[in-house]
C-alpha cells in the first residue's frame, strides 16, 4: 500500500539550479510524495548548508543526489522524459497538463525509468534541454502571474504523479485506501432513530399531528446527508430520551 | 478563460503561522493559481521583510491580507470551510483527497464564499479549529515522511482547485446547471445554533455541566458533515425552543 514501487522508476532532474535553498526544498517535496532519485545537472551551489536546512527530514534524498555535467547524462537509462515549462513555446512539442503528463509517464514507468525535468529559476529549460524531453508539461497558472517557485513546481508534479500512482494501485487491488473504518449506521438503525425522533417531536408539539410528514421530511434529508454513524445514532437517541424525560442536573 | 471569477469566492486562511517566510511563499503560491483573498489568524510575525521577499511578485496579495484574532472571524460570511490535515485523526470528520475537496468546495463557491484553512507548521490545525471546518482534506503523502512544508500544501490545494475550476469552465460557462440554489448557513448561523444546542442539552441534563465539551464535539462533527442549510438551522432551533418549552398539542 505505501511502497508504491513505481515511483522508484521516476527520477527528478533539476537543471542548473541557482539557489541551493530550492534544491533542498525540492528534495523535501520529493520525499513527501515518495520519490527518492534525485539528479542535479550543474547546480551552482551543491552541497550547501542552505540546501541541507531546507531539505528538513529529506537529507537522505539530498545526500544521495547524483550530480552530472549534462542533462543527457542525467537521463541515461530513461525511456521517457517530461520537461516542465512555465510558458507556451513555439515548438512542436506536445504540451499537456501535469495530470495528463503523469498519466502518460506512469504508463511507461511501469516497466522502464522515466524522468521529470525542471529548468533554471530564471528561464526554465533551454531549447537544447527540451530536445532531450519527449513531452512538455505546463502547470496551468494564472496568466497574470505564472511564476511558480521551482520547488513548488516539483511539489505539484510529484503530487500529481503520486495521486495517479495511487489510483492505478487502487484499481489494481480493488481497495479504496481513503476509506476509514468507521461503522456507519444500518438502514434499520436509522429508521428506528427517525421513528424515535418523530415521536419526540410530536410530544413536544413541534410537528403538527394532523400533518407531521411535511417538516419531518426536511429533517430526514438533513440526517441522510450526514451519513450517520452507529455511535452517533446512540448519541442522538440519548438526546431524544432526555427531551421527553429530562434528567436532574444533580445526578452528575 | 483567465478570469476564473469563482476563485474570488475562495479565501485562504493560515492559522498561527510561525515563519514569516511561509506566509510570503503562500501568497506567491496563491497568486500563481489565481487566488487573492488571504487571511492570517494570529500570525507570529507579520508584516515581516522575509514574508515580503518570498512573496516575490505577489506582494499585493500579502499587503491585502486580513489579520484576525480568531479563526471564526476569518470565516465570517463563509458557507463552507475545508481544513487541511497532515494526519489521520480519531474523529468522525470526513477526510478526503484535495481533489475531492476541491470538487465539493467549488460546488458551493459558485454561489457563496468558502475557505481553505491551514494550521501551524508544527502541529497543524487544533481540534477547536477543526470544529470550525465542515470537511477535512489530506494530501496523500508518503507515510514514511509526510511533512509537507505549509506553503507547499497551499500550492497543492490551490493547484487542485484551479484545475477543477478550469475543468468546470471548459464544460460550460462555469455554472453547474444541475446545482440547486440552496442557501447554506453561514459560519455565524451555525455557531449560534451550536450555542443554542449546547444550552438546551445542558438544560435537559444530556451534557455533563462539568465537562460539556466531550460529547458535544461529536455532535458538532455530525452537523458539520451535513453542511446545514439556512432553513435547516431554523428548523433545528425551532426544535430546541420547544424542547425547553413544549407547546400544547391542543393548539393545532
Amino acid at each position: 500500500m505505501n511502497s508504491l514501487n513505481i515511483l522508484n522508476n521516476i527520477r527528478i532532474v533539476l537543471c542548473a539550479t541557482s539557489h541551493p535553498g530550492n534544491i533542498g526544498s525540492a528534495a523535501r517535496a520529493m520525499k513527501t510524495m515518495g520519490f527518492q532519485h534525485f539528479y542535479l545537472v550543474t547546480p551552482q551551489h551543491y552541497p550547501d548548508p542552505q540546501a541541507t536546512a531546507l531539505a528538513a527530514g529529506a537529507t537522505d534524498v539530498l545526500d544521495n543526489a547524483i550530480v552530472t555535467s549534462t542533462l543527457s547524462e542525467a537521463l541515461v537509462g530513461c525511456a521517457f522524459a517530461i520537461g516542465l515549462s512555465a510558458r507556451k513555446r513555439n515548438l512542436s512539442h506536445e504540451i499537456v497538463t501535469p495530470r495528463i503528463a503523469a498519466q502518460q509517464g506512469l504508463q511507461i514507468a511501469q516497466t522502464q525509468p522515466i524522468a521529470l525535468v525542471f529548468g533554471t529559476e530564471m528561464s526554465g529549460l533551454s531549447n537544447a534541454e527540451l530536445d532531450c524531453c519527449q513531452l512538455l508539461a505546463m502547470i496551468p497558472a494564472n496568466p497574470e502571474y505564472s511564476s511558480l517557485n521551482m520547488a513548488m513546481a516539483v511539489q505539484v508534479m510529484c503530487y500529481e504523479t503520486r495521486m495517479q500512482a495511487l489510483e492505478i494501485e487502487a484499481q489494481g487491488n480493488g481497495k479504496d485506501e481513503g476509506a476509514d473504518a468507521i461503522e456507519l449506521a444500518t438502514n434499520e438503525d436509522v429508521e428506528r432513530f427517525y421513528a424515535h425522533l418523530e415521536e419526540t417531536l410530536l410530544h413536544i408539539g413541534y410537528l403538527n399531528p394532523a400533518a407531521p410528514k411535511k417538516l419531518f421530511e426536511r429533517l430526514r434529508r438533513l440526517y441522510a446527508r450526514a451519513r450517520l454513524e452507529k455511535e452517533e445514532i446512540n448519541l442522538l437517541r440519548g438526546i431524544l430520551t432526555l427531551t421527553v424525560t429530562p434528567k436532574k442536573h444533580t445526578k452528575y
